[in-house]
């Protein structure tokens, strides 16, 4: 099984119902469930500088390898610092499964802007997940694959499966029933469509990690969403088994601000939404209430862009009105994907001699 | 009583502790109590246009007037309206204490601007309350004026009195336990200052009144400000006692937060802090940790313009900061007032023919 370069790549996902706040920091277990979209790679760009929404990643075990080597975006990563080593671990743990000392080589690039304000770490970590444990032949399910992704960050264990997927907070102290399940398959409900919006970033941007601890610590209406969120989640799950639009994008909004109300409740504030945020976030309940039913829905991750969830009918509307908002760096269009997919010998991002090959 | 034009001003105050949703729509009672300074009219221009904080405000009752007038910056109010009816109902209720019929003409002017984003509500109702019970010699004590001020808009009551003050929200339902009562007053901490940042509002503007209401109804993560709120207000409370400005400053701007969050939280969320608010609350933080403890504090009203508490030591610097940033329209300085005062006749707004004049 050793020797031979396998390449794979995945795609970030967008949660509907957040992640944020763990109740164990070493085993990543969240706070409260969650739930996403995992999106289709294959983006269409409406307006500015054109990507797609892959990580693509190469990795071979070999013994002829004398350390381990992680490049990310042909970076070479720094094992020595102990955050980057618990960001990876997941490939010592594989490694302890196959029972093998090799050494990993693993090249990664994303095919989106690090600037973009897509989380790169869910879709990197889920697809060194899966071509690790595939190149050490493991045949692990998807569960276990995505309790494994789990370990390197946490929203990455939604991008292990397509479609609509929920990670259960579970409620074991080894983390073993904290996991993500696909609800639907990506095909369930092809009208769906996201936009992202991607407006410029802030200088400075507090790291998930980092907030969501301080969120824990210091925000007395944390309490009050926990106590909320998986009702949210609930109700989304029913709103999706109807295709119910209206209820769907009540839930995601209402969501999506409750925990950037608990971010800015946080002691210093942690504030990602900035004008343009707020312009878009107006545009989408003026949009609404001009519809009179609600036919699309903002959500925002650790950062100013927001996707725009809606469907395919409504699509032009909405971009017609987006592309009014000044200060927009580009708009995305995509749908919901299948998940990581293995590639062919000829994507290999590591040659035959083991030499990084950054295409 | 009748015939004589009395003249009085007063000055708008900042919640420390801030007051955001009603239990009793029509009597004005809050869901929790609300710790205000009252601030002194004669603010110091730091930069930009100079002004004052005052409310000058001019009564006279008269059975010569065939009708009630009153004009608010030169602006005749249209009282044939219901919602401008109940705001100057403190007339009436004047009226049938003092029991006369005679007409009132007010004539009242502020000298900040409206876009200034200072309330001009707080202290322009709690001026007329002043003045106009004063007109009719009814001798109120300072409870029942604040009572009075309440039923005219909720945080003018706090305005009834100088220095620092607390708004009990009661518990009867009536509303004859809900009143402002001074805590200290204006010269209990001469040091204490009031760094006004005005910064430019958006065009759209989400009214106090109605965007409570709509908090109240939606929200909830309100539900756990209020669980908590009362507990701020006596930490406040204990950190004015000791003058202690490092546990002052850190209630403070959790408590300004924590109004923001529930007003985000809002189905459709309300959001009065812009990127310059940011900008602001991230260099007040930076201030605080460079210091080793927090020497100032951000807090927010119902806008995008702050008010920075901090002492006379540490100005200066605070100043310096503030001046850095770009889009600060100007910068005021003030400190705690006396609360509302009577004014000499030659102040006066309406001349001995009762005809408004607009100095």
């Amino acid at each position: 099984m050793e020797d031979v370069v396998y390449t794979a790549r995945g795609t970030p996902n967008i949660a509907l119902i957040k992640y944020w706040g763990k109740r164990d920091e070493g085993l990543i277990l969240p706070k409260n469930s969650s739930i996403s979209l995992t999106l289709d790679g294959n983006a269409e760009t409406v307006v500015g500088k054109a990507f797609k929404l892959y990580t693509t990643t190469s990795v071979v075990f070999s013994h002829k390898i004398n350390a381990d080597f992680i490049y990310i975006d042909g970076e070479l990563q720094d094992l020595s610092n102990k955050a980057v080593r618990d960001r990876f671990a997941i490939i010592d743990i594989l490694r302890g499964i196959a029972k093998t000392n090799a050494h990993a080589m693993v090249v990664s690039k994303n095919s989106f802007p690090t600037a973009s304000g897509l989380a790169s770490s869910a879709s990197g970590i889920a697809t060194l997940a899966y071509i690790a444990s595939n190149a050490l032949d493991l045949k692990l399910s998807e569960r276990e694959l995505s309790i494994l992704a789990r370990r390197g960050s946490g929203s990455a264990c939604r991008s292990i499966m397509g479609g609509i997927v929920k990670w259960e907070k579970g409620e074991a102290k080894d983390g073993s029933d904290s996991f993500a399940r696909q609800l639907y398959t990506h095909d369930y409900w092809p009208e769906l469509l996201d936009l992202i919006a991607i407006v410029s970033e802030d200088k400075k941007k507090v790291a998930s990690r980092a907030g969501m601890a301080q969120t824990v610590a210091t925000s007395d209406l944390y309490r009050k969403r926990l106590e909320i969120v998986d009702g949210y989640a609930a109700q989304l799950e029913k709103a999706i088994e109807k295709k119910d639009m209206d209820v769907m994008a009540e839930i995601i909004m209402k969501e999506s601000n409750s925990m950037h109300a608990v971010m800015l409740d946080t002691s210093p504030p942690i504030m990602y939404l900035n004008d343009i945020s707020r312009e878009i976030i107006n545009a989408v309940h003026e949009i609404n209430t001009a519809s009179g039913k609600r036919i699309c829905a903002y959500t925002f991750d650790a950062g100013p862009s927001p996707h725009i969830i809606t469907t395919e009918h409504e699509k032009e509307r909405i971009v017609d009105r987006l592309l009014k908002v000044e200060g927009l760096q580009s708009l995305l269009l995509t749908k919901m994907g299948k998940g990581p997919e293995m590639l062919q010998e000829s994507d290999a991002l590591i040659d035959k001699s083991f030499a990084p090959m950054l295409k």
